[in-house]
């Protein structure tokens, strides 16, 4: 498996047809908007294996990590990993936890402090996998609730901007 | 008050004032470093009196809110707000709405779709104040818990990566 850094195309396309529910068009025009623009919004890892094992629909790119960097005023850099995603075909190869350490090293070589994520508390093979990789559980520690606003809550917050 | 656009060192000058427990210059180079630099980690809008309204110690920036980029492979731009302050003496006169507001003004022009951040569960003034504007508790609603690897937990990730 070889894993290279750098923002790929191939990832809106995987997960379109994994999910099967988005346009793989417009998707595929947001991600390279967002993500091979001067100041990009995210970055990605993908993993790949070698012609002769591709997936069954013809795939040498089998999953991918997504993360961008985000800030802690008293930690300083840290850095997010929004998705990690192997083809169903390809789990138990250890590719997950290949991405998610990979992911940590990109990290760590930018100077982050941190590497964060969210999961699902009905997740457990997920809470599982991190906490045995020595990932805190905060909310379940510390407490820390995840709040979003969207849609008209947005809108509205954003009408009642004070005008310069 | 004036709402500035800008990536501004008096933020961790006030910060360190208000709690007293960092070295102001190492965190003020910090900050510069990460927030001034070609793809800057974060951003930062402060709220700004009249010198005639300045604060006790003499400050006329007197709360900020500070927020990063982040990134939904579902939805797209997002953006997460870290840290909003407002000064003890400043607090009551609605300074930490209109920065919230300010922000997500931010986000909507820059074509972002939500606006998130965390609330610790024992804050239940916050956590009124972002239901109240239509903010989601995702954590009650939906389960979202958080994970951070940090220290010798993610050295020990970085260190398994695969080798290229």
């Amino acid at each position: 498996m070889a894993l290279v850094e750098t923002n790929v195309i191939y990832n809106g396309k995987m997960k379109c047809l994994y999910l099967g529910k988005l346009s793989v068009l417009s998707l595929l025009l947001e991600l390279e908007r967002d993500g091979f623009c001067q100041n990009p919004f995210f970055e990605c890892l993908v993993a790949e294996v070698p012609e002769e094992y591709k997936s069954n629909e013809g795939f040498t790119v089998v999953g991918y990590a997504l993360y961008y960097y985000t800030y802690s005023t008293w930690n300083g850099r840290s850095l997010f990993l929004e998705d990690l995603y192997v083809m169903q075909e390809f789990r138990g190869k250890g590719i997950d936890k290949s991405l998610l350490c990979k992911v940590a090293e990109v990290g760590k070589n930018k100077q982050c402090v941190r590497l964060q994520l969210s999961v699902l508390d009905w997740n457990t093979p997920s809470l599982d996998f991190y906490a045995a990789k020595g990932g805190q559980d905060l909310t379940a520690s510390e407490g820390w609730h995840s709040i979003r606003f969207d849609g008209q809550h947005l809108d509205k917050l954003a009408d009642e901007a004070p005008k310069d």
